[in-house]
């Protein structure tokens, strides 16, 4: 699939909005990717109507794959996606050549945009991490996603390091992983139209929308993604007490999600609805047989226990 | 003024609700409480249409006071408020006879809920925080408002504590000062009608209130009560937009509130707008002249130069 | 007594130096502090060779008891010395003025020098926090202690900001409760002769001693004076392989001592040492049964089981 | 070089102990591996004394460099130190298959030993924790040295699971890089003879060969490769002033590398002295002209100016 269709479909540089599932990535004990696998789950996702894919967020353990792996799993995706929605997919890296190097290959692979990823050994100052993201910036031709998680980064996005990368005329949007949905507003007051916010899993994608967000890249939406999509339309279409009556539900899954290894949680809960992922990458533990139930409760529960 | 007239008045036991500012404290260099300042403060408050008040909250210094000054406080704010709105009294401590004391002796001076909190040194465990919270809404006859800030204080409410907490007949508010508002929506989910969930200076307040919250206590609100009562007002409306809008304008300053230390950025604000409530209490430094044109460029922008 | 002999029998102003007890404060559950046991709890101390005492440390639980309560163990303390070992009484406060007068009143009841504790709410910057030191140094005509304890205080002093207090005539020892051993290093490497290090249970004292120390004021030495002086004494003998054999078997009370709340532990090691010293102030837990009885296997196992 | 060979110099299996220094990884510009330089920096080292060789610790960028750039580290380690000294190769990954892979090339090349390292994205529990190092430990037959270094890495060892790992046959020595140094006394207290401690640059190194350790492995070794020699002979013949003197003066190498970027401070040091390793892997920076002024100032005062 060229590039190019998929910008004519989906308006390429300049919308990326809507529910965009992390995807997880099925590997086997052998450490072979399951394009299989992971394209039926795309199939379904994009019938389920979500708007785009994201490959290598942390719910598909980009932490935990190496550079072929990493690849395979891009490149299935955008085989199976065959342009009907965007791929935005994960870079992540400590050293700033690697990054670029991603990135430049996976945008020959087809993808629609890059999402950023800046992973830390020893801690950095602003104008390091700010020249990472610029150099991914730099070395693509499509629009790239910042990320920041303070959770399992070691490094964290300052507003003023924001303020100027959204300078950048590729750095068009941020996914911000932090709980902290205040720091949203003051991103978007600070930025204004130079950056668009994607909810992610941490914080309620209603509130989100509610103040000008775009959408959600989280790894929920790859269990529930019908219902994803329903909240997303009700938050577009201005109706706040249906959204939220909906978004009270669906917030259970988010905390049973946090409760857990995100990828040990996602997968669970797709092996639940019969899509043979497999466990996480080791020394990742699977869920325990009660941490399954957790989740296949909460799945029953909301009317997700298939596909 | 006694209990029972405020009770009638706004419906005592069973309905706070809106915006609750956190009063600071007027202390002098000699450490005497200005009532008559906060009396006037107080006045013009209730004339700008806040729903209640708050003495002796983070932005309160409650804990820079000593007893005598805490009670002067509380009680210069009953005898300014003249049951025309509620009183939530602060009462903090390390030790649990101490805080009943407190608790008492509050309800005695005539206060009509109080918000509990515990300061810790060494770390607790969820029993023993329980215990603190238990013996505080035992010893009153009036609604207590749990109130717990990670940020600054060493303990916090785990959800299964509040949970368990919600079921006292006297405990049923809560507010919290994390960032993290999606456990707002935790909370809410978990404890249902039992527990009412006010808003802090850290949350957005108009998401807190679309996801059901019922106001907000903060120090803003001293110098913003006139907007902070229409973006109430906006929101149980459900004119989320006109809402939005307003929102996105008064972040600034919570903004620079977060900069800042609270009390004295709350007292500079105060001074500029004409209310003579001096200094925090030191070691706590006055804001420099740099960060108080910080402060006073922000009410200017959103017109809240003068009272 | 008057200071006046203390400086006399121990040399004043110009030596504090070997085992500090951080002494306890038994209080009855009214809230009443138990003198007798305190006196009888200093009797056997000071027999047992400590070098001075401090009242109102961390296991001293100044953080719970009242300004009333301090006082009265300060006073207990004092008199039950009667001038034969220095009293460097413990004064902490989040505001200036109160930690002042704690200090002032402290001199006038006979304290031989002051342990000046930093309590936080809202974070200060070092100029901040090195002002409510230097008010209190030049409050009093006798030497002061810095104490920092990044675990369970929430400020803490750089070493700029030590260094500068250094130069002040009356600041001359600091007790650092970091477990940073180096940190020490860098202090004496930067003062000098300027200021004297005390080690905390959190280091091991020999070592401390090892690189220029010269005592160390912690709880555990309540349990086991004796052989904290016999560690002494050791080190200053230069003693070090000796000095490493006994203090690998204190370090057992140490490890303890670090696992549960302080104040609760040496409280349940002195009651099994027939010192009916009560529970930690409330909402603090006692010792549960199987914990009490981890602390008496030690105390068993170092020969300590009895004062 | 056979490992056969090493193993006959320096007792491989049973002993590892003294200086090793951590040595830097030199790359430059398109992420050659120098080495030559790495070679001379070696001889050198190894004249000075050391004991051992360390390549990929944090300061040998471990985290910065790809598969292919660390092997040619190892490889170029080995070949310079021709079996006069061990060699101890760094093996970190989040992923055990990788790090088991890792650990088995390394062996291959003949290393001595293996530096075991955890990365971590999502929190672990004690029981993956320990299942990574237990399977390094299954794939290889030399020695094993745990690492952890909670600065840095995202998990941490508790005293439980490195006591559980001490019982593997080739799990034989741990190097700490927390600051807490009393850890280590509960370490050797704890597994006795099963496992020998190194310290590591954030401890005082004479303190920890005064509890007991066998000697250190740090970076700063890099730059004072005699002094550390004379240090640690000091330590072993039991001169303790002397040895103190020599540690109170070398201490600026380690306060001054904890201040700045390790890798970066290392290598403008080796550079300093004449080793033009080059600069940190991007976006890591150089140090600044006043930081790398700081340096030399540290290494001429301490006789260390020229290799």
């Amino acid at each position: 699939v060229a590039r190019g269709t998929a910008t004519v479909l989906f308006n390429g540089m300049t919308d990326f909005h809507g529910v965009y599932p992390y995807l997880v990535s099925p590997v086997d004990s052998s450490g072979r990717v399951l394009g299989d696998v992971l394209g039926r789950l795309i199939d379904d996702l994009i019938a389920a109507g979500v708007h785009g894919l994201t490959p290598l967020g942390s719910t598909g353990e980009f932490a935990y794959l190496d550079r072929a792996q990493r690849e395979a799993v891009v490149r299935a995706t955008i085989a199976a996606a065959r342009g009907r929605v965007p791929v935005v997919a994960g870079v992540a890296s400590t050293a700033t050549a690697d990054a670029v190097a991603q990135a430049r290959s996976y945008q020959e692979l087809g993808a629609d945009g890059i999402l950023a990823i800046l992973e830390a050994y020893f801690p950095l100052k602003d104008a390091q991490v700010e020249s990472y993201f610029r150099a991914i910036a730099d070395a693509v031709d499509i629009p790239v996603v910042l990320y920041t998680n303070p959770q399992f980064q070691r490094s964290d996005l300052s507003l003023d390091a924001i303020a100027r990368l959204s300078e950048h005329p590729r750095i068009r949007y941020i996914k911000d992983a932090s709980t902290n949905t205040g720091r949203l507003l003051s991103i978007m007051n600070r930025c204004g139209e130079r950056i668009s916010v994607f909810s992610a899993s941490a914080h309620i994608p209603a509130c989100v929308m509610l103040i000008g967000g775009v959408g959600w890249m989280a790894g929920p939406a790859c269990l529930i993604p019908r219902e994803s999509v329903k909240l997303y339309d009700l938050c577009r279409a201005g109706q706040w007490s249906e959204a939220l009556a909906l978004q009270r539900r669906l917030w259970r899954v988010n905390e049973v999600f946090a409760r857990f290894n995100l990828a040990a949680c996602i997968k669970a809960g797709l092996e639940f609805q019969g899509y043979p992922v497999g466990d996480p990458v080791s020394p990742q533990a699977a869920l325990t047989a009660d941490e399954r139930r957790a989740v296949e409760a909460v799945l029953k529960e909301i009317g997700a226990a298939s596909a």
